[in-house]
């Protein structure tokens, strides 16, 4: 890139985090350029610069890159051969492969943490029948079985409720070729999310600790600030910290936290990428995940996390059936609530959209974005 | 359009306000397509659907406007016959072509909120030497003499010291083909902007009134809350409902007030799209100016136009020379600043981009802003 041209980034994969990336980018008079399934891909419908092709194709990957400046990513899927042969070719990629690793492989990930020294819940690799057993007498009955990759928003997560069920899925795992992982069930008290955006200079921008929601393994809402003691808050940042300078990341990092009845954090797992829990920062905070994801690919300053109000609540927009939510934007100029629609075609379930609140006071703030949020979905 | 597609709006003209309703419109779920001079057009560097063509050519417009749902305008300077070929065609044009004559004509403009009984400056159509010494006989020297059309920042504006000096611009003018009106000079003490979104149902969204800062003719500066009394603050917005409701304005409005030393509010001029002075609604409302009037074109509800912070201030980055901004985002993670880049090549003097903080305190807020504004245009 020369100094008087304009930069472009290359984002492989062209989900609703792509999409959020490229209207931030529009402020920062980045260029981005998409590598996406299809045309219809969220982000793809609004992008300028859109090449078609599979992030499991290492030669597409490579030459998809070699037209761009430095390369990022909207999800974890991606062939990493593909992120090596764009950096023998000159191209930074960001996350590198090193620092993916860790997102892609949960199982990797975890043995690793365990190795700094963080908690993260009782685990054990499941190889062989007798594993389940083992592992069983030491966390007991419910258990939770986990793909080390592949899984996203509940997906790759089962509940076991006994040896003669757990057997049954692993061998029909084992099967489809998957690593899987037990993992102890833990008596959740509170989800919270860290997120930070990291860029090479080891400058960090912190965002403030998010509470999370989830039903199913799918995130329904995000709130800042959580309600926990600034003990647990520095607790958490700190963790976020060790991580995010351990494996380097560069742009955003998420950490989801599991905060049990004693009072613990354990980490779950983490991400290197612009995270659900995350979308409040569009209009809670200062910078967004999205702009300080893109800054830090570029090595550029980070902006500032700092939330704007006392209270940020993020509800999803959950398609209910195949209603459209275009056509009932509803009556909000009373309700100060951001919407943000993906362009994407409902589907029972799917994420659609979301829907950002702020106010002085969460009792309030939080009602009012579940209300637009229920409208959007078409609920009345 | 149907129920379950995506809406398409078309954008004649592809600048920074074009640019910046592409990017509010991603949020939305709307789909714009441009109508752009050039590839080159800050607007048509971020859009996947630009088509290349002329705004004064009719043809151009008609088959362009075909393509959408609705059409709305990035500046003034559109062939209202193309406007009115879309509008048999069935497509609506969003501001009307009635509406729209009231920006494009100033002098057209002038004699109509004579007539609805709003305070104007003092003014002449001149149409022959003699008119201009009867209005000096009137006004005074210096005076100033417009264009009725086809000014904008400044460009068709003179200030004229003496009958000699005005003769020799009235007698080049006419020579051009240039419609001109004379002008009192009036005693600025403060310039105001005041903005609404407006559509078909009548619903309003009021936004703060805004104070300016203009040089030659040029925003510098737009700060809110303006520093004026609640009395001025509710006949401005008066004023601009008035103004709204008669010319049906659908979509964004813009009245530029002055405030002169004896307290008084004279009607400079009106736009009817989106306008400097309401940049810096992105950061500082809850809904922009860009997104309220994408939801007016489709004659959706309104988004609040209530600010959330005490204090915010926008500077526009004038460009220096042709450096670069893009190479030097400054350090700004202490500075709570937004920055909007619109992917123009700089050259002395255009406007290339602004910067919104927000916060308590004026006192605070605005060196703040002009400082990252400074940094940004290069000057240290």
């Amino acid at each position: 890139m020369s100094k008087t041209s304009i930069p472009t980034v290359g984002i492989i994969g062209a989900g609703q985090l792509a999409r959020m990336m490229i209207q931030a980018s529009i402020s920062l008079g980045i260029e981005c350029r998409i590598l996406a399934k299809s045309l219809d891909d969220s982000a793809a419908l609004i992008s300028p610069n859109v090449e078609i092709g599979d992030p499991n194709d290492p030669i597409a990957i490579e030459a998809f890159a070699k037209k761009c400046d430095v390369v990022t990513l909207d999800h974890e899927l991606v062939n990493v051969e593909g992120l090596k042969l764009a950096i023998e070719a000159g191209i930074p990629v960001q996350p590198t492969p090193e620092t993916l690793r860790y997102a892609q492989d949960k199982l990797y990930q975890r043995n690793q943490f365990t190795a700094l020294g963080l908690r993260v819940p009782k685990f054990k690799a499941l190889v062989s029948e007798s594993d389940l057993l083992e592992f069983s007498s030491d966390v007991g009955w419910p258990l939770v079985v986990k793909s080390a990759t592949g899984g996203y928003d509940g997906h790759g997560v089962w509940i076991v409720h006994s040896e003669a069920d757990g057997q049954v899925l692993l061998n029909q795992l084992w099967g489809n070729g998957l690593r899987v992982f037990g993992e102890e069930l833990i008596d959740i008290q509170m989800e919270l999310a860290v997120l930070l955006a990291r860029r090479t200079t080891g400058e960090i921008a912190m965002y403030p600790v998010v509470e999370t929601y989830q039903k199913d393994g799918i995130c329904h809402e995000a709130s800042i600030p959580a309600a926990i003691s600034n003990e647990i808050r520095t607790s958490a940042e700190n963790i976020a910290t060790v991580i995010g300078e351990h494996i380097e990341v560069v742009g955003i990092m998420a950490v989801e936290l599991f905060l049990d009845s004693q009072g613990q954090l354990t980490v779950n797992e983490i991400a290197t990428r612009p995270h659900n829990s995350g979308h409040l920062t569009i209009d809670g905070c200062s910078t967004s995940q999205f702009e300080n994801h893109m800054r830090a690919v570029m090595n550029w300053p980070l902006g500032s996390a700092t939330p704007i109000k006392n209270s940020v609540v993020m509800v999803n927009i959950l398609a209910a059936g195949e209603k459209n939510p275009l056509a009932t934007i509803p009556d909000s100029q009373s309700a100060e609530t951001a919407i943000h629609l993906y362009g994407k075609i409902p589907r029972e379930g799917r994420k659609i959209g979301h829907v950002t609140s702020i106010g002085d006071d969460r009792e309030e703030v939080a009602p009012r974005a579940r209300s637009i949020a229920s409208k959007l979905r078409g609920d009345s």
